[in-house]
């Protein structure tokens, strides 16, 4: 099966492409075979249908590279608090009354705001991964998911046996769809000991690991109380950082921390809204950027953020560094795009799959519709989708060349069915009020 | 006439009534006469017509304090630079290639851009004003227009005499939408007796000032260089903050400057996201609002943000001040709101007729669309706009009682034309490449 989408104007996030105006993309199967303008792609061509771009702008699917899916049973519930008070006070004591089964409808919820914002990969970590699991497969979109860890404690190994099951269960499945990792949660969570036992079962498993990193100055100082150095640091000599890490927040950084996650090629998921939604600060990305480090962009869970928008984690990347160095000329809009396309392939360990719109990577492809005044006058396209661009401009999306939303309806979830199944778990386990 | 909106979910901004769920709205002409339960309406209540809100939250027209609209035109041109040469280099440049009747469509391009994300009221300073005042009579929304000053030269007489006649001829027009205010540039191209001029022509019409003030460091450093104090210091010595002051950015500001703020009732257009892009910096807003200052909202206009969008000012006031001083209670979303409604009244001395729902208040009215992902599951309806909203969702806009859209087409304007108008004037401004 053979679709030409043409009539489109094109950010491919190929640097051979750049930016095409007016031009078509080939999709055979679940394949990528062109994109590019119309007369290069010659009058010999041959597909099956034809979809009409007109208006649109298209771009690599989006990647979203830290969230929880699940959480977003907790949009809005517990705000203006600092992270650990958030999760001690009122996090935690919720998420004991969830039930496994409720993780399947909280997992699509999520993902169905994701697709309607043109995110069609994302990495979780969480419980009850299993069900978000069948929720990616049900759905269309891609996941990479890992079982969230801590201990020791009396269940630690059960988690650690969790994730190895769901690596064995569903670890390429939906066409390769579905990556599994390993989800050790933090350093403040995780006992050295344990971490070693996480560190053996990625390898053993030959996949990554997924890790909040650096998050507060909190966890930093307690880090350093406990064990005499940097989470980073502490990482480094516990051998965790020798394969493919994806490291969310990595806000509180010393130069020695930098230089380490550059030299161990550690992928960051920087996470601009929840950090500063929580106060945990502002991650210092032109370090990152200066020394080469991959930075993705990742929502958070819809508990700390409260969207799962990358459009809107692009804007806040661009705006933040600049205002708080005070200087304009720091993460460019065209940067913004990288992080949320290529980059985040790349901290996904995904790069050779997705991120851009090249021959022989997947089609996961996003319109913008930009016949809207917030795209006029008509320019650089980067600049207006970061800048002035938002969620409720993505107009169609395909992952691996099906097509998941068409002119904003979703082709593959039932929104009424979620919302009423979500309704039901909200008032079971946080009560009818709200907060 | 009367106009019932019912089934509606209500965020009145008005202390009184808070949050309503399952209420109304009774509109009659220009007014709003309820916002309510149902059951206290009564059933005596009579009305002409029904409007079906069901799935919708009803909030005060959004106040946008700061823009400069025709500057849509700029929208993309020019960005990751910092202010003065972003100023000196590009716009200004360019600016002197427009011609008055352009920003007749550019104005509108903006005002169908604000209309589209709930925006009702704008204040507006730059040259060319008599077109805008035009815009705003044609479109149907609100707008407190200033005609930029710059001065003393060889124009700044006819500027100054170009705000007075902006006065006479639109102040009270279109059934008061209209207010016209004076605008001096800035303290760094407003000499002292020019400002003196302005404040002497604002006391005469009795209106008040809309300025821009400390808006980067150098402007505050050039300041005190030239006349040994700060900004804000310079105009309370020069006798302009004696009335009724509208001062946009704020940005760098001592505790003497914040107490002459307070001291004088001078009213804050808080930028962020203009703030955050040209570099400038992050504003004190915690210190404002500790000290009772009135805090609103200002996108700035296109060129520098580049869209205009109160929401995303809502959401990154929120997030801002909690990031940069890594204290998560700081600005909740209930304040980023107030900001953008009742405080922005406020700040444009519109405080009696906009900016919340009450009986007596203009029909100024937002229908925000929340049948969607991102605002389930239905919690704290505050949260979810500020945290998770975006300009999409707005589904309907009334205006003084007049409806400017409805499920998203504008009533008002023709974008078609407007996006070819601006084309056109595009091409001859800035030649048909961008940036």
């Amino acid at each position: 099966m053979k679709t030409l989408i043409k009539n489109i104007d094109i950010l491919t996030m190929d640097e051979k492409l750049g930016q095409i105006q007016g031009g078509c993309i080939l999709i055979e199967d679940d394949e990528i075979v062109f994109a590019g303008s119309e007369a290069d792609l010659g009058e010999g061509a041959d597909y099956d249908k034809i979809e009409d771009g007109r208006g649109m702008l298209a771009i690599p699917g989006l990647v979203n590279t830290h969230t929880h899916t699940a959480m977003s049973l907790f949009r809005g519930y517990a705000n203006d608090l600092p992270l650990m008070k958030w999760l001690e006070e009122l996090i935690w004591p919720a998420e004991d009354r969830l039930e496994e089964a409720d993780a399947y409808w909280l997992s699509l919820l999520a993902i169905a705001e994701m697709i309607r914002g043109g995110v069609t990969a994302f990495a979780d970590m969480y419980m009850f991964m299993e069900q978000t699991a069948q929720a990616v497969l049900d759905s269309g979109v891609r996941g990479v998911l890992a079982r969230g860890l801590q201990g020791p404690d009396g269940k630690s190994h059960n988690r650690l046996e969790e994730n190895r099951i769901l690596w064995e269960n569903w670890h390429g499945e939906g066409d390769d769809r579905i990556q599994v990792m390993v989800g050790p949660h933090a350093v403040y969570t995780c006992g050295p000991s344990y971490l070693e036992e996480v560190g053996d079962l990625a390898r053993k498993l030959g996949t990554g690991i997924h890790i909040h990193l650096s998050e507060t100055r909190q966890e930093v100082d307690n880090c350093i109380k406990e064990y005499g150095k940097s989470p980073v640091r502490h990482l480094y000599d516990l051998g965790l950082l020798d394969g493919h890490i994806l490291a969310a927040h990595c806000v509180h950084l010393s130069s020695e921390d930098l230089d380490i996650l550059r030299d161990k090629d550690v992928r960051i998921a920087h996470c601009p809204a929840s950090n500063l939604k929580l106060g945990s600060g502002i991650a210092p990305v032109r370090e990152m950027l200066d020394r080469g480090i991959t930075v993705s962009l990742g929502t958070d869970g819809a508990a700390s953020n409260n969207n799962l928008s990358i459009i809107k984690e692009m804007a806040l990347a661009a705006l933040i560094s600049k205002g708080a160095e005070e200087d304009a000329t720091l993460v460019p809009a065209s940067i913004a795009l990288e992080m949320a396309t290529s980059y985040g392939a790349r901290a996904l360990g995904l790069e050779d799959t997705i991120g851009s719109l090249s021959p022989g990577k997947k089609a996961d492809i996003v319109l913008v519709d930009t016949h809207k005044p917030h795209y006029q006058p008509r320019g650089d396209w980067a600049t207006h989708l970061v800048y002035s661009g938002h969620s409720g401009d993505v107009d169609s999306v395909w992952v691996n060349g099906r097509k998941l939303m068409e002119k904003k309806e979703l082709l593959t979830i039932d929104l009424d069915r979620i919302y009423s199944e979500v309704e039901n778990i909200y008032n079971k386990v946080m009560g009818t009020g709200n907060g």
